[in-house]
């Protein structure tokens, strides 16, 4: 494609993704909405105005990879670790009660065969950590107790859905499990989580310091996005999800990190307050193209809307992709509210749930029915709940903990570059 | 090829280009000589570690569409008309002069059928905007007087430049030239240098607008690059080159643009000030992609060193192409040093040289040996005129007027956003 006409896709797609989010806010609807919709009107299910491409895509995971960058910035190591166990738990069972609901019921209900069942179910355990994480954004409770409990939950929940999607695709071609590959890749990627934020926290002190010594500007926004791009390929090279790697640097590179055994590597807060303000711009740019590029994925218009087969199939599957995440979240041992709002932050699929189903159909497990069903289920979690999300906060917002205030994060007086 | 192994080219080029401008540095070498090498290094010429591809073609390009946009933001619009005179002188002898030179050598002296010699002349009148600007740039001469001369030149040449890259095209396939079709394009691109900086910059009193009233923070970013990126791509709808969408997109929003008819369109210098730092980061990340994919693009693996007339032709038309734009230097009204000056900055051919010598090629008009031949004399006059530049600036100094302060571009005391 012709370098001036992707030109005018991006245009088009910062454009569509700032007005969308624009309506969506006035209509008091959280602002990922808007993107979303940006994308599913301008691609094939509408449009049909901008086709995905390679470029596009390339675009749209540096955006997420950023954006889990800057969660990771914003995240407090402390009381993610606090949160560990409670994640876990949300983790574990939003990813155990979807895939055996999502199962039984096509194996047993539906008739579905084995492994069209097997990828339904994992298709369900998907939760998609860019959505959660912008709606988490969008309501200001990113840094809330149900916030570092999700955000936790995420990342673990897209660790298992890459390793469930080996051994499901191992299944689907040999019939076996390849249990010493799992553990391999189970293996790799926890020492990836374990030396990831060492070496990104040692990287950051030799960053401050070219920073610090050269005679031209740029170090930040050129050594920062080197850094977390090649963090976002190494996590590849370990098995993980590419934007793991992102939120591996940007939890290195926050204020709260500390080094196992007590380690610590100081980089003063003023250096930490300029990375935020030079990255952001360039955050800010990517992350609206993912969430367009999620939208013009999910496409509709693949959608035979008078089969009742896809119908019925479509609701019960649908439900159940909440129910088993909301469920998860009650088994967290959390104040109701809390608990309530976490596993419903865990239901939007979004674009994990989208490479199951790209593969299921890729390898002609899906036949265009169950396809055209599960985009759907995808599509009504991850845009249906934001909303729900949003009136629960407006409902009960005042049972909840308050969040961290920001006053604690804020550096020394005169800590603020010139 | 698959979206990790992207983000490592992105990484390793970013570092590279970073470590190579230091050494550059250190070396007292301009900047840009190092971000060239690095891409020499890197390519085809010797460890072939990343080779072009779409993904980094395209980040190269809105990098440069990007720089430009910087280069007239930066941009006295006053001073750039009232340079416009010796700009114009500047850009046509240095277009004609080479050309003339070039074809002539080559028809004459080295014997070479008319097309190969038109082409060679076509690729001599390029002068690489992008490498000239950094030059300018690295000795903080931009706001100079032969800085304004030579950034208006640049620009007037860029657009003859693809004027007559459309002529010599027509010419190779059908033996004449459409008249009717060049005045076409001629008329077409002053259309948009008149019409495109009004319409940018009514669009950005709505970005202005929606920057101060939307609750969400990123509208400059996300409005501007989508600004400049359809800029560019209306250019070349109208036959321009692309990255001079984005210079006039850069000088309808500076400080100092004016409408026809003396109307003002006011935009206040803290809005102004706030485009600049956060635009700042993002083309900080994106211009270093540009200078080493061009070093990329400079593939000296194609060079048979042990040929003769290699040697002597490349000798021959390099010395012709420094000639020639000194030359057309020396025929503007200006101080000695001023004018002598303006004409090594027009030297560099770089990516513009590129695009004649890789249609030649591509069009079967350039044999290897000639090609071979070409690619050095880019490559010389793009990697050594900006030590003569910096060497000229050393001697001759103290000759010149002094630069523009900055004073008289700062804001309002009390103007920076809080």
């Amino acid at each position: 494609m012709e370098t001036h006409v992707i030109l005018v896709q991006i245009a088009v797609i910062l454009v569509a993704a700032r007005f969308f989010a624009e309506i969506a806010s006035v209509l008091g609807a959280p602002r990922v909405i808007g993107e979303l919709s940006a994308g599913i009107v301008l691609g094939p299910s509408l449009l049909g105005l901008v086709t995905p491409n390679d470029a596009l895509q390339l675009l749209a995971e540096i955006g997420i990879i950023l954006l889990l960058f800057e969660v990771g910035l914003e995240t407090d190591m402390g009381r993610l670790v606090r949160a560990g166990g409670r994640a876990m738990v949300l983790a574990l069972g939003g990813f155990v009660l979807p895939f055996l609901l999502g199962f039984g019921l096509c194996y047993y209900t539906f008739g579905l065969p084995l492994i069209v069942s097997l990828f339904v179910g994992g298709t369900l355990t998907a939760t998609s950590i860019g959505v959660t994480v912008r709606i988490l954004e969008d309501m200001g409770r990113q840094a809330s107790r149900e916030g570092e409990i999700v955000i936790g939950a995420a990342v673990v929940d897209d660790i298992m859905g890459v390793v469930l999607l080996a051994v499901l695709y191992d299944f689907s071609i040999s019939g076996s499990v390849n249990v010493e590959n799992t553990v391999k890749v189970i293996l790799l990627v926890a020492v990836y989580f374990i030396l990831a934020p060492v070496a990104a926290k040692l990287l950051a002190v030799v960053i401050r310091h070219i920073h610090e010594t050269s005679e031209a500007p740029g170090v930040i926004p050129v050594a920062l996005v080197a850094l977390v791009l090649s963090f976002a390929a190494l996590a590849h090279f370990f098995g993980a999800p590419e934007l793991l790697g992102g939120f591996a640097a940007g939890i290195a590179l926050s204020r709260r990190f500390f080094l196992p055994l007590g380690l610590t590597l100081h980089l003063d807060s003023s250096f930490n307050r300029k990375i935020g303000d030079q990255m952001k711009p360039i955050i800010q740019l990517f992350t609206p193209i993912f969430f367009v590029m999620v939208g013009l994925s999910l496409d509709l218009s693949a959608v035979d809307w008078a089969s009742p087969f896809f119908w019925t199939f479509s609701l019960v599957i649908g439900a159940t992709a909440i129910v088993g995440k909301v469920a998860a979240g009650l088994m967290v041992k959390e104040q109701r509210y809390v608990r309530t709002a976490a596993g419903m932050a865990m239901v939007p699929r979004g674009e994990v749930g989208l490479v199951f189903a790209e593969l299921g159909r890729a390898a002609d497990i899906f036949d265009n029915e169950v396809y055209a069903a599960i985009v759907i289920v995808i599509a009504y979690t991850t845009l249906l709940s934001p909303f729900w999300i949003k009136v629960y906060y407006r409902m009960y917002g005042q049972h909840f903990p308050p969040v961290r205030t920001a006053r604690e994060d804020e550096p020394e007086p005169g800590a603020r570059p010139p």
